[in-house]
């Protein structure tokens, strides 16, 4: 499954992630507090982008962590200790395959998942076998098709689409945020409750426009240049017009805006 | 100008904008609030369905209401009366032809009317000068490219665009919420603040399932039909294919998600 991971596992990819997880964090992030000495468990971890804030904002939880790629792991043990958590367990492990008993967990957290897997629905039933009855699923998910922006630019949408029809063609779903209130209600789970978040950026926010256009979601975009051509899914000129319009948005008249999805479920 | 304005002037439509009104008054409209004694124009004020909520939002404040067309002032009148309110004027006028002094207004409010103008730069600097120094520019807009919903449709898509793109040959711009930010500055106002006002609906929510996708955002699509089809932007078949689809997002697996954007400058 590694290999299909559309975004790779270059050490640049690794800095955006942390980019991204830094400046969003209050965002997607401040409204998730585990209580002290309850059993969370984090699914596909990746570098450990979200773990260190999961890690901060519940500091008395005890957090297992895990992914499917021990590479990723491996860099998430090293983000985790070089923040001085010690709240927290690496593993590797796979999230169909999950090596924990049944109701193991009072909590389940998964962010920036579910979009690169084929099968959603089962992994949400898998990971709702280790919860307890009575605890909490949070999911998540960007969606790709939410995108729009400022001034408004067919090569940008089409250099996006390149992203959304790779991501598709390796199983994901780049569209799954807008999803997750028909997915986790499907699985099973109760008293869905899902809230957007979206991010609004003009210039009068610098560190967004640096921090979540440029860096994160532009960058994103560029990360897959190569494949989206090699696949003929677009054109260098075409491509290269759509990163050159994704930039024109961060200039002092430009506006993008991205929503995110956060979902929290219980089970019953 | 009137015969361009897209939704028509008929009665189900002024009933239309009630409903939407009444259902998005809180999103909206809950941050405006004017201080007792001051004067304020409403530009645009239609049948009056924003100019209600004004009156009710700031009571002490001396509302003034223009709109183009006679016909929509009489109805607003009625709205104002049959609401109890007796802070607010109405008055035929002319956003570019306004009959009122330099610097009359302490504050100036616009909802859902720049879309509608092929000028809107203009627009602001006409009701920019009327308006005093240091007082407020309020502007509410929706943005159509902001609607995507879960089951997707390219037919739904395409039957908005047929909305979008009636608007734009009369003149107007369905885009317009995304542009605010740059709109207000350019056009000389100071401190420009935006904020976007998401409305995302599932199946949890069937108040918003009814007075929003259903009976605000659909309905002002489906109201389209006629002239989309009759100016060859689409067929029967796939204009009614696009609506049932829009319907079909209202099911109990559906998610429906539009956002609106609100501005407010200074003038300096």
């Amino acid at each position: 499954m590694s290999n299909d991971y559309v975004h790779g596992y270059d050490p640049r990819e690794a800095v955006r992630l942390q980019d991204q997880a830094t400046t969003l964090v209050q965002l997607l992030h401040s409204d998730t507090v585990y209580p002290p000495a309850r059993n969370v468990l984090e699914a596909g971890c990746g570098v450990g982008a979200q773990t260190v804030t999961l890690a901060r904002n519940s500091p008395g939880a005890l957090i297992t962590s895990i992914d499917v790629s021990e590479t990723s792991i491996a860099q998430a043990r090293r983000a985790v200790q070089a923040a001085g958590f010690t709240n927290v367990t690496l593993q590797q492990a796979d999230i169909f395959d999950l090596p924990f008993e049944p109701e193991s967990f009072d909590h389940v957290f998964l962010c920036f998942v579910l979009e690169h897997l084929a099968r959603p629905a089962e992994a949400l039933k898998s990971l709702k076998r280790v919860l307890k009855r009575g605890g909490s699923m949070t999911v998540i998910e960007g969606d790709h098709g939410s995108t729009y922006f400022h001034p408004d630019s067919e090569y940008a949408q089409r250099a996006i689409r390149c992203l959304v029809e790779l991501q598709a063609s390796a199983g994901g779903n780049a569209l799954i945020g807008r999803a997750l209130y028909p997915l986790l209600r499907d699985t099973g789970f109760d008293d869905v409750r899902v809230s957007p978040r979206m991010v609004y950026v003009d210039s009068s926010k610098p560190d967004l426009v640096e921090g979540f256009t440029k860096k994160t979601f532009t960058a994103m975009v560029e990360g897959v240049r190569k494949p989206a051509i090699e696949n003929g899914l677009t054109s260098e000129p075409d491509f290269d017009r759509g990163i050159k319009d994704l930039y024109r948005t961060t200039e002092i008249d430009g506006v993008f805006c991205y929503t995110f999805f956060k979902a929290v479920g219980k089970r019953v």
